[in-house]
């Protein structure tokens, strides 16, 4: 009983040479044959942007010569478009992006080119899963990461998948023997402060860096945000479904 | 009786020169006083991203020198941050964004920056409006648009717009005698289906451009795009919880 390796495509939004997409292509290289479609710089913020006004390159990269790799010059998003239209020329059966070094939890799902990569993926109705770790730092530790990387993927490859979603998965900044688990959990409802660094370059005028504090204020058991500071893996299944259908109605007594 | 006027953001992705923000404006000017921080420069298809890696620039408009009027050098996203932090110091009492040239109705809304203005407004809990128009073209009739603007900007301003939602209004292409009526809706499950034109420039290396296809594939009454075919301006309440509810019991079957 042989079975075809399924294809697995990988990117990101940290950029091609990040710790996080390299960690990823280690833990799933087991799984399935490897396609890598990944911005060529950090693409960290970008949310479901896509490059309309202008060109995109696509060149293979150097980094990973043994595997079919290519960076882009656009955002998360226009790689998996790239990688279907013109790599793949059809769909990988998964397709995973990060790890994220930074968490995606809450709100900042829709902040994240991580997590707007696996959506991007749920539209087109490939099992897709992003992966983000509660960490900045370029040189963090992916070990426990790496191990929830696998255990996600062994599951997702079951073939019972369900439609038109993806995961959001992140991960606690724990050593692999600490973590709890895995949780399935809802997106909290958590959002930033924001504020400005507010300076004056050399000729006086000012400029603007966001900054803001991330305010965990929806602390239920069902949260993502619950299971991270809990010491769990946190997986939240995610659709892109933006009607509010608990105000439609609502809505429809406003008589236009 | 007198009543403080309210005080209304104005936003948009196509850049503070587009015809459509002037419309916006005209529209809504009677409604309340008016504060507005746009992009410098187009922001199609940024989605909702942020300008996290790069510093933001705020300049008074000589465009609309008798309001309160700034350029902002990063996304849609970023002049809704910028202008709540910076410019008003709070909330404004309503965010329109808009009018954009283009559709923006089914799964568009997750690609645009004019909506992922409202969205950011709907997540700082203002009542905010997203208004598109099916024209591309720079110098589209806004008519029946600002017909529209009124109708829903009126009916939102009375103080009971439900809370962490905002509006996604899409008007067809036609005469303000010819428009049907407002229907409230849900978001179609339509979707691009993508391909890149690609040529080769003066080097013989290869670049793309993305192009596509727009699936006008869920036609059922209770959707944005029926509405749009039959002649009626569409209002999807939208809001920002991206969990897939329905999935997740049968993702916690997966026995992590």
């Amino acid at each position: 009983m042989s079975k075809k390796r399924p294809l697995i495509l990988i990117t990101n939004d940290d950029g091609i040479q990040a710790k996080g997409i390299r960690s990823l292509i280690e833990a799933v290289e087991p799984f399935g044959d490897i396609v890598i479609v990944a911005p060529d710089k950090p693409q960290s913020g970008m949310g479901h942007a896509i490059t309309v006004n202008d060109v995109l390159r696509l060149d293979p990269s150097p980094l990973y010569e043994q595997y079919d790799a290519y960076t882009c010059t656009g955002t998360p998003v226009d790689c998996v478009k790239l990688a279907i239209a013109e790599v793949i020329k059809g769909k990988p059966d998964l397709l995973v992006s990060g790890i994220n070094h930074g968490e995606n939890s809450a709100s900042n799902v829709l902040y994240s080119g991580t997590m707007s990569a696996a959506v991007e993926g749920a539209m087109e109705d490939i099992p897709s899963i992003g992966f983000s770790l509660l960490d900045f730092d370029a040189d963090a530790d992916f070990s426990a990461s790496q191990w929830a990387v696998k255990e996600v993927v062994k599951r997702a490859l079951n073939g019972d998948f369900p439609k038109s979603i993806c995961l959001n998965v992140n991960i606690p900044q724990l050593k692999t023997e600490e973590i709890k688990g895995i949780r399935v959990c809802r997106q909290a409802k958590a959002y930033w402060k924001d504020s400005f660094d507010k300076r004056y370059d050399q000729f006086g005028k000012p400029y603007f860096w966001l900054k803001g504090e991330f305010n965990r204020d929806d602390w239920r058991e069902d949260t993502d945000i619950w299971a991270l500071d809990n010491g769990y893996v946190s997986v939240v299944p995610t659709q892109f479904d933006m009607t509010a259908y608990h105000t439609i109605s609502e809505i429809a007594e406003w008589e236009f």
